[in-house]
């Protein structure tokens, strides 16, 4: 059986993602499709605006045949450690193809990947702003090329993984039918995420741009959770912790656990702490995913030692996903995991586990403990 | 001037308060009356029902003429270190006499403490049972006497105080006009400030209880502060907590940090928490304490080195209590706080500081940084 692989966060899942998916069984050809998807969290460091469950049901009515969840240690974090985490995951599962959106499909990431070894380490550690400017700061002076879309960033890193994994996995960029990432309207069928979750959280009209599941699951979803839900806790914790605490914080660096802290104290909203945190220096995202390391109460140590030990957890599939796992499976080298028990728990899924444990107190889902994998019939 | 010292939590400030605070200026014959008041947390381990300000305001209106904060380091300990702490800011502000309510004011309180030293310390490390169990059948052995009102407890305590510090405070029983103090029921204008507290949850008719002020106060409160409340924060910090973290925690001892864990993950509201928690080795108030102490993360060493220096807050008074103030003022071996600043917020204050940012992100209302002591005209 030969398998296409799919890299998302389907928050929630769109008639975007359903182009890509059937885009992607027609190029690749494969009888089988398998997404890795983020969890209860997202790349940009926000809850997912539907559980992980939920979204993967989303996903399996809609034609994916086994959906894996992207573990957090690899799901909130920048795009490289995103795109190698998501193609361990798929180079383990065996996937022949990886296809994915790029807002350039034409450029040659390849050679891209190539000019970053020419990179000038010297002035790429002195100037100071993002890494995101930085990085294209260089990459303009190598090959006159910038990088400045999301998806044309992520296929930078797609390609840069498989090259350090030495992986044969082809990689296939398709041209992504939708608006603008950070187009907020609604104009048609298709819409980007971000603009289907402005909609719900604005009481708009989003059901023409998603499949009927979404439109229900949108609908039903009793606690929609965002950062302004999510705030509170957040703001308690800062409030109450040490700085020592906050300094153990993944990636808690040149003391922004002061100004954390200071500017808690004040800012009674997601947004007013966000607007004075903000600098030159860092981006949105990496403040963001910032908060929730601190709301998740995630140590350094911990996303290191996790990242260091990852698993596949199967959150559904149909009967051609389950076929394919069962062949695939003798020569994975990383855990399968079905049933989160007590030891899981507190070990390998431990940061998986509390944030489904988050998002259970906040949605009254469970999440984790007496969960077992989505059958689609 | 002569002085005579209230030591309370006027949670809220009830008639009996009122009663008590005439009883003390008659029979103390005092020019001045001086209140030591808990702060934001109570002695049970709850929030008060209403911010420090409003109570001490309360206290004001009613007659008091000094209102100092008891620390929480002191305020939300057991009757004996309560009691202790109490004492020694009285001590300081030099009171000539402490006049307390109590259920049996008859009883020879010296007496009983001479009793303690006599206790059979092998037999009382031995039985298993809560502190006060151990501690009555020790008491009964040596003077057939049982201590069992919480009003008798405090009163033993400050008799202890004020052996151990060699204080001349004159202690004055006065029989307590309330209702028990577990009594929930209001049927008069006398009831105690514990079924006040359920009334007002419960929307019940209080207002024949208390003072005016009182009445004003929990009829205009936004946000009446109680465990429902605070549980989501404490069950959030517990899920996402380490281990090592809750072991931390002043009083966290014999691994309760594991049943913490266990229990939060599924218990959905303090009384589920707290009666899946609770054994027969820790009284309730033991065990609420111990979840206030968790939810402001308050270590074994913070608390430890906050007692080491203690401070007398001014929360407000009238002329009268001004003018005291200012003639103890020379002789004052701790620091006299009116205003709070960084230093005193990051350093001797900040657990009381750490509490008040909890009310005033559950209430809105300012605590610390902003305040002034009310002046009483």
């Amino acid at each position: 059986m030969k398998a296409v692989g799919l890299v998302t966060e389907y928050n929630p899942f769109h008639n975007g993602h359903l182009h890509h998916l059937n885009m992607a069984k027609q190029v690749s050809g494969a009888d089988v499709v398998v997404a890795v998807m983020s969890g209860n969290f997202t790349q940009r460091g926000e809850a997912a605006i539907l559980d992980k469950w939920t979204r993967a049901n989303e996903a399996l009515v809609s034609g994916v045949d086994l959906v894996i969840e992207l573990p957090i240690f690899y799901a909130v974090q920048p795009a490289h450690l995103f795109a190698q985490g998501a193609l361990t995951l798929l180079n383990q599962l065996q996937i022949s193809e990886l296809v994915f959106g790029s807002e350039h499909p034409e450029i040659d990431f390849n050679q891209l990947v190539q000019a970053e070894e020419q990179f000038d380490s010297e002035e790429f550690s002195q100037y100071n702003g993002t890494y995101a400017t930085r990085f294209n700061q260089q990459l303009k002076q190598q090959t006159g090329i910038e990088l400045t879309e999301p998806n044309d960033i992520l296929a930078y890193c797609y390609h840069k993984a498989v090259q350090q994994m030495n992986s044969s996995i082809k990689l296939t960029a398709i041209e992504r039918v939708s608006n603008s990432y950070h187009d907020q309207r609604i104009s048609s069928q298709i819409a980007s995420a971000s603009a289907i979750r402005h909609a719900v959280f604005n009481q708009l009209d989003y059901r023409e741009s998603v499949p009927e599941q979404t439109a229900i699951d949108l609908f039903q979803s009793k606690a929609v959770v965002d950062w302004n839900m999510c705030y509170p806790y957040l703001r308690y914790l800062i409030n109450q912790a040490s700085i020592d605490f906050l300094q153990g914080i993944y990636q808690m660096s040149e003391g922004l656990e002061h100004k954390f802290k200071e500017i808690a104290e004040n800012a009674a909203t997601f947004d007013e702490f966000m607007s004075q945190i903000k600098s030159k220096r860092y981006t949105y995202s990496r403040l963001s995913r910032l908060c929730l390391y601190t709301l998740l109460q995630i140590t350094d140590t911990e996303m290191k030692q996790a990242a260091q030990l990852p698993y596949l957890r199967v959150l559904g599939f149909n009967e051609r996903g389950q076929e394919y796992l069962h062949s695939v499976k003798k020569d994975l080298t990383i855990p399968l995991v079905t049933k989160v028990d007590r030891d899981l728990k507190q070990g390998a899924l431990n940061l998986d586990y509390r944030a489904g444990k988050f998002i259970e107190q906040m949605t009254g889902a469970a999440q984790d403990l007496k969960k077992s994998p989505i059958i689609m019939k």
